[in-house]
């Protein structure tokens, strides 16, 4: 489809006529945004005004190149992601360059991919941002721990399956397996289990999850890319679950639970 | 804001010529689209397609009428949530009624406050289509156990304190507590957990948990209408969760776990 390039188009003007406006950016804030799991159109209409408003965007690896697109053509955009086998920014660094940005009276965009309170490590700049006297907002983002589960058809909830779920990461800040989980008592929780940066230490996660009474037979998936149009499912059995992510591209989201036998009837994507 | 009153207006067309066009909404399909924890500004961008291209609506009692207003003007907006003290629709009647508008070549919307997945009936409708032959697309939304969280200042994980997340519904389809949950894993599974549909029957749970040994002094929050203006907060201790749920109203999410604490520091609502 042919559009014409108009840069005055506001694409939040029908919202504001039928809703209202939107919440102000002001200089000298800082706006936590999650820029959902990869598919762009997941964004929120919130993210997409912050991506429009904002004079500084700070991204990480996972934010998508279509997402950087929306953003305002006159924005700064710093990458805080890692790249190739390059170490990660430190935190701490990350943490100073907002604050930095927003001393200068600039609207920072922090942008993250997924939600930042979701694995992600927003609570700790938010808390950084308070020690700092900057005002922020939280802008939550679609999780892949939920929308790859959709985008490869497979409920997170069935009524006839469960009535909990547990996530968790698979990665600690140190790089281990989480040393503060009771695998006796994940492993018996909930009959759906999402594991997020989990790929790596699968062969340790998955001796955690039998050793401790999991059925070895059980069906996981691991959905990488999740929603993008590089979106890969492997599907198989618990105790083959090491195997199949040695052959997994990362980024990807793990699933354990009989909800991954819905894939075959509900996986709607072409 | 004066905003002149302009249906021509595409609030998309930004985004065709930078990202590309959104997925065609066919006659004759359903799109199963979560509307996002109640604050309209957090739908998503394909939410918000929908609803401009939707012929049939039909939503739930948690979408809110910010959201409707932006819906096709010739749309038809159908009710199929429970009001009042009536009865809720038959989850057969409401699946019915999507198929039948879907048959009579109608692009067919059928949303649902949250995420479809998380806690809704969705797979069950997603598998109704299957078997009547309708294609549909399924669309998630931001689930209010993480974005009530995020609204209100508690993070759902936090380096220091979490691993894991455990997310229940308190509430099964027969209106009673789950009996599929086994309680003392629950209660150890995860430093953090989040509940659904929990304030009713928030005296059994509260006595599971404590039973299995979680501690009955640590911090608890009930967020009620999560993410809208008339969001309410109410903190205390897990044995007194029973007390606390029969003055929250209703919908409500309900925290368990230390990140509550955070909440005093990282509140940023007005």
């Amino acid at each position: 489809m042919k559009i014409i390039n108009n840069h005055d188009t506001n694409p939040f003007a029908e919202w504001h006529e039928k809703v209202g406006t939107l919440p102000h950016f002001a200089p000298g804030s800082v706006w936590l945004v999650g820029a959902g799991p990869g598919d762009p159109a997941l964004i929120t209409l919130m993210g997409y005004h912050a991506l429009r408003a904002a004079d500084v965007i700070i991204y990480d690896a996972l934010v998508s190149n279509d997402i950087l697109a929306l953003a305002n053509p006159k924005a700064e955009c710093i990458f805080a992601g890692k790249r190739g086998g390059k170490p990660s920014p430190k935190q701490s660094d990350i943490t100073d360059q907002i604050i930095h940005h927003a001393k200068n009276n600039q609207r920072v965009l922090r942008l993250k991919g997924g939600d930042p309170f979701v694995f992600g490590r927003g609570a700790e700049e938010a808390t950084a941002l308070v020690r700092a006297g900057i005002p922020y907002r939280l802008v939550p983002g679609i999780t892949s721990g939920i929308a790859g589960l959709a985008y490869a058809g497979i409920p997170l909830t069935h009524r006839d399956a469960n009535s909990s779920v547990l996530f968790l990461t698979g990665h600690s800040t140190t790089g281990e397996v989480p040393d503060n989980i009771d695998w006796h008592a994940a492993a018996h929780a909930a009959p759906v289990i999402v594991m997020y940066m989990a790929v790596k230490h699968a062969h340790t996660i998955t001796a955690n999850l039998i050793d401790n009474g999991r059925d070895p037979n059980e069906p996981v998936a691991i959905i990488s890319h999740a929603t993008t149009p590089k979106q890969k499912l492997i599907k198989g059995r618990l105790f083959n679950l090491p195997k199949l992510a040695k052959r997994a591209e990362t980024p990807a989201i793990i699933v354990v639970g009989k909800v991954v036998n819905y894939q075959k009837l509900l996986q709607w994507r072409g």
